[in-house]
């Protein structure tokens, strides 16, 4: 769980050994705080032609009360910032020739650009001249967004490739950019319901509700959030479900009244989930197995939870589950417990195969076709499950894990359509190298290229896998479903 | 191009240092050359409950001149494979204990299971009770392949479900097998026509052909045949396009009589192409810039092909290209032709960024249409595009790159349901680590990880991609459009 690396480059001797060896330098991850502001500082926007999305932005960038300057390419954003009562001013890029003092100028914390008018390859130099300019202002653990549309759902296969095309971009700049900054790539659907104010008939300060897709603001909100410490590199597809959360909803506690539950929640991970969800807002019940009744009882105790020490794997465990769940319902239901039992497939008993299947996949299908034959998982509802990146990209010595991860996102996207008419989303996360006591166990080498080998240069903690999971429980989420969102400082590894 | 360390392990002295160091033992990859059989050997069936390609698999392996053998958990094997005419047997799994001495064993060259009838995740483990007695009987350069249904279009959840777990299993037996073994799933559609005998009424020796998906053979050829030495790892969907070959048809030949052309054919990966589609048959054209004209005419006259000398991102190139083949018409294009202009964003020029995507992905974009438009490229034709790994995963001073070859999987993807009703299919390969004089100019220890970060711990060759591209383009391959398939040996790298 220590990262004895990071802390030495961290420190001054160690920086400039560092250095001078070429060492990789990762920096101390900017994480929330709830005693620290979680938004502040400037957002840089540039756009590519036809920008659609800049008043959505503009409505959250407002909201958060962050400070806004435009990029030349961006000229729409002034006036249109200035109608949301927007700080604003123009960017000025930082003097490439002082390069080596550019901790002396204007830092931007954000760096957002609205790619959604692009119809055609050529107009991809938009994000050229806005990255070229500005990723240098960009400050250590900043953010970069970029928003798009759903390249299937484009009219014309020129405007299809042209938005496929943005992945590239986005990852790139996520590799290149380091110095703890992520990038992420936003997919939103035309028509993308509003979020906080869907509900209103009418808002102060803001242009029509029409066809405006607010719906955007909880996963904007996330991604330009140190909450988002470790997730990047990834894409991200929001929909047309509308989220209606009302004017007065309250972004600090966005989980309020709200009932959780996460599996496995006794320690590690799953204790993680369970202090972000109760955080939020959630009360939660944790289950783990009876053996750590311990542990979930001192969990629950922390965040005045309800422990229930059940074994997902017991054929009787789902009816039990929803029996006790039944009287008050679940809005959200967080599949984390999981085990591994790796052996090369040749050497691998058939209880270590079956067993993994069983707790990592089969007891998931169980539990949520309990739940929601019994009605305990309330319309509207969250369902969450954890993946892994040996599901996406297998792993030596897992193909059982493998198996049972690859089947969790195959689950996913089974089920969101199936959810949909009762409005449930269901989602994955899928950690990399995330510090926990199993990743302590590993042996040197291999602990240490997990935790090198992505562009943050270190592993995650548990609560960054908890903090993207808040994010897809949230209410304003409601556009998301189906999806797979990596927690793992956009590792190399993938398929 | 030449990977000295390669050569060193597969020497003697080499084998036992490397050894003994427990430095990675890449094998000298066994790959198909005109003077050996390209099939032989035995090949072992495995079978999950209500196996639905069997007879589809038996035609082919009957087609091609395999041995097979039938594992313990695919009783059905033994009745049909002798209705097939083929010469068959029980499976017998290698001693473990005798684990050192298994090379005096009975070797098998490949490892074939149906999943196609798995619904439910608890039936994955009759995959875990064939790789766990198989694994260790496949020999060296041997090949995995596992057949099951296409997820998305599954009735059920669990079923979905359980169709999706195979991408793990199947990608990690890719990265425990090593010793040169690629290990690959196809998905293939309830439906999916018939390949050789789709035109026939009637062939002796088989089952009735209602409803056989035997539009599997080009591609289980392909990934049984020593063809498809670097592509591991990969998941390749078979859709329902009738392939209508005729029962004379030429598997020797199969791009007899065609027309195919090919960008920046003068050296490298297109010159590779060239080669290989013309050693299949077809009559190939081959594109270049004017610069390149001497190299371009000396590999044309090689393979009695005819040489265009174009740029391909000059305006009036693509007009030019379509007069110069509208008389014959073209089945075949190939667009390979690509350049890097690597810089991280902040210091690469405008230049860099716009000819990079101009010539990678703009240029393709304009010649498809003027084809298209003018009917030079014929129904029922393929177009290839080559993309690359950097595409999927985006790559350090690439974003120019990777936008352009993001895209290029975005044009395969927007035009394959255009191109369906004309028959013509667009696919992409996206090479991992080839060598060629490019990597070959790279410092040593980029080469050297990108050569080694696989499961062949080396990089491929030219003619890898070239042979890729020629499944692709094979007449039996109809079902197979929009799809992006790897040529990187299961690079570790990914998204």
């Amino acid at each position: 769980m220590n990262d004895s690396y990071l802390n030495f480059v961290n420190s001054p001797l160690g920086a400039r050994v560092a250095r001078s060896l070429r060492w990789p330098l990762p920096e101390v991850l900017r994480r929330y705080r709830a005693d620290t502001p979680e938004f502040d500082g400037i957002v840089a926007v540039g756009a590519g032609p036809s920008p659609q999305l800049l008043d959505a932005l503009a409505d959250v960038i407002a909201h958060i009360g962050m400070t806004s300057v435009a990029h030349a390419g961006a000229s729409a954003w002034v006036p249109l910032a200035n109608r949301h009562g927007l700080m604003t001013g123009r960017f000025e890029p930082a003097d490439p020739a002082a390069h080596s003092q550019a901790g002396s100028q204007a830092r931007v914390r954000a760096l957002v650009f609205d790619a959604s008018g692009i119809e055609d390859s050529a107009q991809l130099d938009t994000l050229y001249a806005f990255f070229h300019d500005a990723l240098r202002s960009l400050d250590k653990c900043g953010r970069i967004v970029v928003l798009g549309r759903p390249p299937e759902a484009c009219a014309s296969p020129r405007q299809w490739t042209a938005q496929r095309a943005l992945e590239g971009v986005t990852r790139s700049l996520g590799k290149e950019a380091r110095r703890g900054i992520t990038s992420n790539l936003i997919y939103v659907a035309d028509g993308a319901k509003s979020g906080a104010k869907s509900g209103a008939t009418s808002s102060a300060g803001n242009s029509n509700d029409a066809g405006i897709p607010s719906g955007i603001e909880s996963t904007l909100r996330f991604f330009l959030s140190p909450r988002s410490a470790y997730v990047s590199g990834q894409v991200v597809r929001i929909g047309t479900a509308p989220s209606a959360l009302g004017d007065d909803f309250d972004w600090t506690q966005p989980l309020a009244g709200q009932r959780a539950v996460v599996t496995g929640a006794a320690r590690g991970i799953g204790a993680a989930i369970a202090h972000v969800l109760a955080a939020q807002g959630a009360h939660v019940t944790g289950i783990d197995v009876p053996a750590a009744t311990d542990a979930l009882d001192a969990t629950m105790r922390q965040i005045s939870g309800t422990a229930l020490p059940f074994d997902i794997a017991a054929p009787e465990t789902p009816a039990q589950i929803a029996a006790a769940l039944d009287e008050l319902g679940v809005d959200v239901f967080v599949h984390n417990a999981g085990i591994t039992k790796d052996k090369t497939i040749a050497k691998m008993s058939e209880p270590a195969w079956r067993n993994v299947i069983d707790i990592n996949l089969s007891a998931q299908e169980r539990i949520d076709d309990a739940l929601l034959e019994a009605g305990t998982l309330r319309d509207g509802g969250r369902i969450v499950c954890v993946s892994s990146i040996g599901g996406i990209a297998g792993n030596l010595g897992q193909t059982n894990y493998a198996a049972s991860k690859a089947g969790v996102i195959g689950r996913v996207q089974s089920m969101a359509p199936h959810l949909a008419k009762r409005r449930i989303t269901i989602n994955a996360v899928a950690p990399g190298f995330i510090e926990t006591q199993m990743t302590a166990k590993m042996p040197l080498a291999i602990r240490e290229a997990g935790r090198r080998m992505n562009s943050m240069s270190q592993g995650g903690q548990p609560v960054d896998v908890a903090q993207t999971i808040a994010w897809l429980a949230h209410p304003g989420s409601a556009g998301i479903t189906g999806q797979v969102v990596r927690v793992c400082g956009q590792s190399l590894i993938g398929a």
